[in-house]
């Protein structure tokens, strides 16, 4: 049903805080024996953020990805800022990123998409449709999520694989062959408490829920597994057919981070297993809304995609949600 | 430099919080003399959520919309939470109200767009790329805001004109001359900190900075009001300018309801003061990101606008952005 989308992404980038917490230093924190958290979590390091704000990590992987492009902020007319988590309860992160950018008279517009650790690729989908409609030229989608400080780390398998970073990417009206040939997500609402961070909002302010409004991030990872591994194939089966593409013509599957298991068993079920999916989990961790993008910088970076070669960006996300794009780099 | 955008509002529904708040009762409980509050607020009366979650109260808006534009949820392929404010701090909002909405099997999309009081007009547009893209057919978008929580009424001018409710759009291919002539925006990043909640969000984790992880909702009203009003006039020309739309042709001035003092100014500066602008802010309140489809859904409800006639949606938030949409309903 989709019209093919004319969209190149033009550039990307990532950043990372300066601070970097190893599996072992993570052992020796906990009192664990040597090897025990690599062993649980699949993370040899990950970087958490001590002194960066959130909009400093986006607006660095945006300049990043801006020289990559070989382009200048001036030909952008459009941020969306696609985190899973907020700077600040208000403003929106685009406006925040924004100042931080610090880019003197040069007007754009600023906008939020979010969809937890889907929002990138809901973003990437939504701004091919404006740039496909010539309401924008050129955005910058930028994805940061600084979730550490809110994660326990003595529960080593749910919340001890998370990392804090950004990644962005330039996407750009496409003359040549790139495009999104399918994007699909779907939401199954009876995982959304499988995934949370209670505090922050209207729900569980301190004024009517103090005893919630510390609430830290809680993961009820096996029924999430299960709900998304018994969704998955279908999924990737119907979007794949409304592309008219098959998995041996990707060159690549860059999936979200989400954890050693997931990323294993994707691999495994969706025949990836022959070094065509992009797996920088033990680098850097779940960096929640980050992790897509950035795994989209390596898919290009490292993995060499190329100029017509065809990827699926894929994943899942708090919600509990879905989603994949069939594109042509 | 935009496409026209074949696009259709088929009906709108909003709802607000049980608890109502008058300006009578505001004055007793801060033991003002009567008719203080209304005097430097210019509110009647405002909706408080007290028992009511943003997420219900979406639902209960987005369900009116429905019913309004003669659909069923089965129709819908992609519901939109276009909110200032979280419910939680994960998952997104979209997921909460579709859990809330309790759909059964049908599977949609789920997505939340983001910009304090420009969420649904940032929404509007982008879904109406969306729609226009072949992506979507039929789109529902629901804003719900309980700021109240957050705002200390002591503060009158600043904190005191806040409503809590919800408002929402249903969306839907145009075969007919409902259209978007011209959507336009723009952050100005001079007054990110005129209007803001610093709590909530990674910047201010209660770990790191416990002093203003409480921090409650600011507002600088001076320089936010003279920044908003210096650029809205050029902005307005340029937006009309691209519609092609002269300000005569305009049935209806809609604006985020941001304050007495604004309605007055942008109804005077743009010479809508001759009835043809929507005005609920005494009933409501600001409602932040719920007060634009709310001023829509008065629009057309109250104000009666036509198929065919032009309209413009406008209006201004904290980041700060100033956003406009020029259309025929």
């Amino acid at each position: 049903m989709t019209k093919l989308l004319h969209m190149a992404i033009a550039g990307t980038g990532i950043a990372v805080p300066e601070a970097v917490l190893t599996a072992a230093e993570l052992d020796q924190r906990l009192g664990l024996p040597a090897g025990e958290s690599l062993r649980v979590t699949g993370v040899m390091k990950r970087h958490t953020a001590v002194l960066e704000t959130a909009a400093q990590l986006a607006a660095a992987a945006a300049r990043q990805a801006l020289m990559n492009a070989g382009m200048r902020w001036e030909e952008i007319d459009c941020l969306v800022c696609a985190s899973a988590t907020m700077d600040q309860a208000l403003p929106y992160n685009a406006a925040m990123v924004l100042a931080e950018l610090a880019l003197g008279t040069h007007r754009l517009a600023t906008l939020d998409v979010g969809a937890s650790c889907l929002s990138f690729l809901q973003a990437l989908d939504l701004m091919s449709c404006a740039i496909a409609s010539g309401r924008y030229q050129n955005v910058v989608i930028v994805s940061a999520d600084i979730s550490t400080f809110t994660t326990d780390c003595r529960n080593l398998r749910e919340n001890g694989i998370f990392g804090d970073g950004a990644a962005a990417a330039v996407l750009r009206r496409s003359e040549g062959a790139s495009r999104i040939h399918a994007a699909r997500s779907i939401t199954l609402p009876e995982g959304v408490a499988f995934c949370q961070i209670r505090s922050g909002g209207s729900r569980f302010h301190r004024r009517g829920f103090p005893e919630h409004s510390e609430a830290l991030f809680e993961m009820r990872g096996r029924p999430l597994f299960a709900l998304v591994a018994r969704e998955l194939p279908g999924f990737v089966d119907a979007l794949l057919a409304e592309a008219g593409v098959k998995r041996e013509e990707l060159a690549l599957l860059i999936p979200h981070q989400a954890s050693r298991q997931a990323l294993d068993h994707v691999a495994k079920m969706l025949g990836f297993d022959d070094g065509r999916m992009v797996d920088v989990f033990g680098e850097f961790g779940n960096q929640v809304g980050a992790s897509l993008p950035t795994a989209l910088h390596f898919a290009i970076h490292r993995h060499g995609l190329q100029r017509g070669q065809k990827a699926l960006l894929l994943g899942s996300g708090a919600g509990v949600s879905i989603g994949g794009i069939v594109f042509t780099y």
